[in-house]
């Protein structure tokens, strides 16, 4: 009788109607997230409570549905959008009465919105494949971070004196040319410590080129790295590789031979 | 005999001169509705008036030659740029006399410069490569919406009583957003921010990377895109594939089988 | 005797060495021009004016070899690089007292500068091959031009008596558009027009959002052109394509075939 | 005796915990650099001055086993990475009292955490491959050098009256113009010129896009090149090229000629 229940819930939850009703309650909890920002009447907060606790709802029996559906109940928590389903349900199950609480519970159901990915096929794959790219990008980071690491304690112990509300420790340093990376009233820096060190242009000049190439470099990398897998998977299902053909005619060749001999 | 005047009119249609003619004309519409956002003397503005009149009608004339001139009346109105032609001579013939309805009235025939695009086939060309890029993009833009929808919603709760001019609801905490993401005077707000929550930093740089991110994965995915049809488009009319070799090569085996078998 | 004169000015021309001291003679006089923005004494002042003497008559000198050594002197002017050449070098031998032209004689040194791209092959290959991708991007910049001027028209009809500064007539509204584009002060722009228009923030999206991405077509209109390029150069001189692959495989065939019926 | 001492040292070097160590060790003298920047109590300076002295002893310790572990010795100083290395070692083992050569002291000791990059082989990599792609962008960087320094010269004849802070001589107004190019405030500058000379945009504009078509120009240089590299490497190492095919065939066909003549 548990296997006839399962075999309905996976077709109920293979449902092209009951995915778009999914979606939908995802949207509308997004939109009910926008409408508390904006002032509200009080039947439409009261509103807002009684549509919360419907979301809750099916969300639950939503996540129920997939865990009962599933047939490999071990499995089911070693997918990570899994996992993520069961923490955003679980965390807005909890009642929240304090006011402090309260922000953290907003927050939670802001998460909410992040189902979208999870239940959107198309866009779960889009995240799946951000985030396999990124160990390919792991060493450009990491000499990012230390070309940062470097000017910013160059700066902290140079500047320190000029405007310590920039250049005051090693952490507001690497702010300030995260803000300088981003070309943000850059010049304004410049001028207030190129009045005490004249030179000091050179320090903010390096530093951009430096930053500007190796952000080149990883955006080259990441383009040759997607161009190579697209090719290499062209090559893998469709078309012989230019080996195979040679291979082919090596054992005419060999055919020939012996036609020769005869 | 109406045959014979759609033949006339559609070698007039097709003539070079002609074409020439209906892109000068919409060259001095733009003109005009350039001059026109100049301080002009009475003189001109009568002027203006004249010619404004003078361009109606061309259109109008030019409009029905081509609608006489197609040979199906009724496909005529399913094509994008013969509806968006017929809109603005339309519109620019209903006489107006109210204030309020002059700006509308300038606004209309403003579009008549897009009229330009809708006669240089190129530009046509152009337009609908774009349009036809739009949808293979559809993911990443909800995608980025999602980003944006939620760091809104975390926003407008977290920094409404901070700055409501910036935060207050999640439409203008979206207007601040983009604004942040095109680097726009975007450490005034963090540092405003900072003073209440000095870890706030890490709400706008986990934004930035996060837009940077997908930005970056758009402009790659179409560049992939671009790449493959150019590619696909040269396999298809010119060269052999590797395949068509390797099926050549199978069948000279299979003679040279035989060969040896006699 | 003319003959062997031109065979030696030639060499010369050809020389190594000469072609050196050329390039050195340019870096001076750019030195040199550097040299006069700063406060200069007068000892330096008088300096300079003798090597600007010395300057002028190189230039003409090597002008003149360069012009001699010529074998065709009907196709010496039609070359883009000796116009400019020859350009420079009259410009500067004309007199100057007056102040006024004192600045153009000034400017017209200045350009001197330029001569290193004409003396120096790989920076002359380098502007040819930007100059000749130029006229494949025509469409684009039109494209990109009739948007800047539609929004220019709207723009300068409705938020004209906001701020006649940025919106005063098409012309002020076109650098105000382009201003926008360059990410400069956009949002004060932005929020002066939305106190009076709400709605404002769609124009400047829209105007964004299309100019991004005509933009982004441009920048992978060339990228797919240089490929192709580079693609088609290799093709064409070292590799045999498929079809000639295909070619000699059908008459192996054709050779079985006499062989099978034999 | 001192071979065998050499094989010892040489397997050390190449023992990975004792690679991690060295690791940990410049990620330890890092963290120390940055805890500086902070205001620290006394007991936690006195603990950095004994870390100084460590970090120093295990560095020079380090050099020391590399140095005699490597079989030539005469080499060993031309490996740019074991220069670097030695300098920061040997620098930072000179006693330092003066407080003005402090800083000095300080600065040297923020380079040992770029000694990350000699040793982590896949930054070092990454730095070489940076390296050798520079001289590729030679005559784009002297052509942007060209025009930067032109309409330097330009800028500082023509507005140097009008602020002299930014375009005061050839050196600042260059810095001027970087800022131009980074977008930063830049139309500030344009329209203080604009009041005295309207036409001053052009300028701006002409140099904007001259700088921005360069720079493209040097992006799609290095992308070409990176992947021509990448296919150039492909191509060499697994796959037959298509010409090894056409001389098989062509092997082939003299095959056949030959059986036809029997």
């Amino acid at each position: 009788m548990y296997d006839s229940i399962r075999t309905n819930l996976n077709n109920l939850k293979n449902n092209k109607i009951f995915e778009l009703l999914v979606v939908a309650v995802i949207i509308i909890s997004a939109l009910e997230i926008g409408a508390k920002t904006f002032e509200l009447p009080d039947s439409a907060i009261s509103l807002t409570a009684v549509l919360d606790a419907f979301i809750t709802i099916f969300f639950l029996f939503e996540l129920t549905i997939r865990f009962v559906a599933d047939e490999d109940k071990k499995s089911f928590f070693k997918k990570g959008w899994n996992i993520f389903d069961t923490l955003v349900v679980v965390i807005s199950l909890i009642p929240i009465d304090n006011s402090e609480m309260a922000l953290l519970a907003r927050l939670v159901r802001v998460f909410r919105v992040l189902r979208m990915v999870s239940v959107v096929p198309e866009l779960r794959i889009l995240i799946n494949s951000l985030i396999k790219a990124l160990p390919q990008l792991g060493y450009v980071v990491l000499l990012m971070f230390i070309i940062f690491y470097i000017y910013a304690a160059i700066g902290s112990f140079i500047f320190n004196d000029i405007n310590p509300d920039l250049w005051g420790d090693i952490a507001i340093s690497m702010l300030t040319l995260f803000r300088i990376m981003t070309f943000e009233d850059w010049t304004d820096i410049q001028y207030e410590t190129m009045e005490v060190f004249p030179m000091s242009w050179m320090y903010y000049m390096s530093f951009i080129f430096l930053t500007a190439f190796a952000f080149l470099n990883m955006v080259i990398g990441i383009v040759v790295n997607v161009m190579e897998e697209e090719h290499r998977a062209s090559r893998e299902d469709k078309e012989p590789s230019m080996s195979d053909l040679q291979k082919e005619l090596r054992e005419m060749k060999e055919m020939l031979l012996e036609l020769q001999k005869k």
